[in-house]
């Protein structure tokens, strides 16, 4: 796979991933870790609620997964995916037990960084989609990456 | 711990969160997971890095514990943690191996949903800060909270 620098960046490209599947004991597990709320750790309690009615992936469960997809895809920066900041996320319908996600990136805008010369900025809007082409994230983020001069 | 309406939020309330400590272990074993890039699995690689300059834990990793701090913190809105969207994430220095971390999180602004009577839209602002008091995420989200009256 090609590696790209920041003069290899122009607006409007766009890079595919390959696919992830959710099951419940991800869900549970990484819920257990870091976001133990019953929604996601308990498909009765889930059923309960109005709301998300039945298990789902935590939010950062699915940006996590993104970032999976992500690093796996054809979307290759010189210096590795390094963002500092990120303007937003929506996650517009929950990931359920059986969702296969994958991702789309495309680059937004490219500038030179003043303070690191060395590298651009280029940010990028990551969409998850699940099975059904569904978006059940968007993530637009801001990403540090090597100059080929530099 | 007392359960929090959407009428018991006003701009400008504080909450606070324990503290969780990040070892090298963990940092590895998330980002094996979700994030496999050199400089969060790999001492060495990790110190050949010009910007981060030694092992980090992914910023997704901080989102959640981030995450996990809130849910185990004084912020308990009824309902549960329901985020929806988040305007802006920043990390604006890394976490490093040794690092422990605590929550504030700030009521930003409070309105009711036009399209789900039964709740309110909360924003909020999370910091997080290290062992230095220093920020290394800032965080602001959009929660559904329930109305008493719902």
């Amino acid at each position: 796979m090609t590696v790209l620098y920041f003069e290899d960046f122009a607006l409007g490209q766009k890079f595919g991933s390959g696919w992830f599947a959710v099951d419940a004991a991800e869900i549970k597990s990484f819920a257990a870790e870091y976001d133990p709320e019953p929604f996601h750790l308990d498909e009765v309690a889930a059923a309960k609620n109005a709301v998300l009615r039945g298990l789902t992936a935590s939010g950062w469960h699915t940006a996590s997964i993104t970032m999976r997809l992500l690093v796996e895809s054809e979307f290759r920066p010189a210096g590795g995916i390094v963002g500092f900041s990120a303007d937003e996320i929506r996650w517009p319908r929950p990931v359920r037990v059986g969702d296969e996600l994958r991702v789309e990136t495309e680059i937004l805008h490219v500038r030179p960084s003043k303070s690191r010369p060395a590298y651009g900025i280029v940010k990028i809007r990551t969409t998850t989609f699940n099975q059904g082409n569904e978006p059940v994230q968007i993530l637009v983020s801001n990403l540090l990456v090597e100059r080929r001069s530099g």
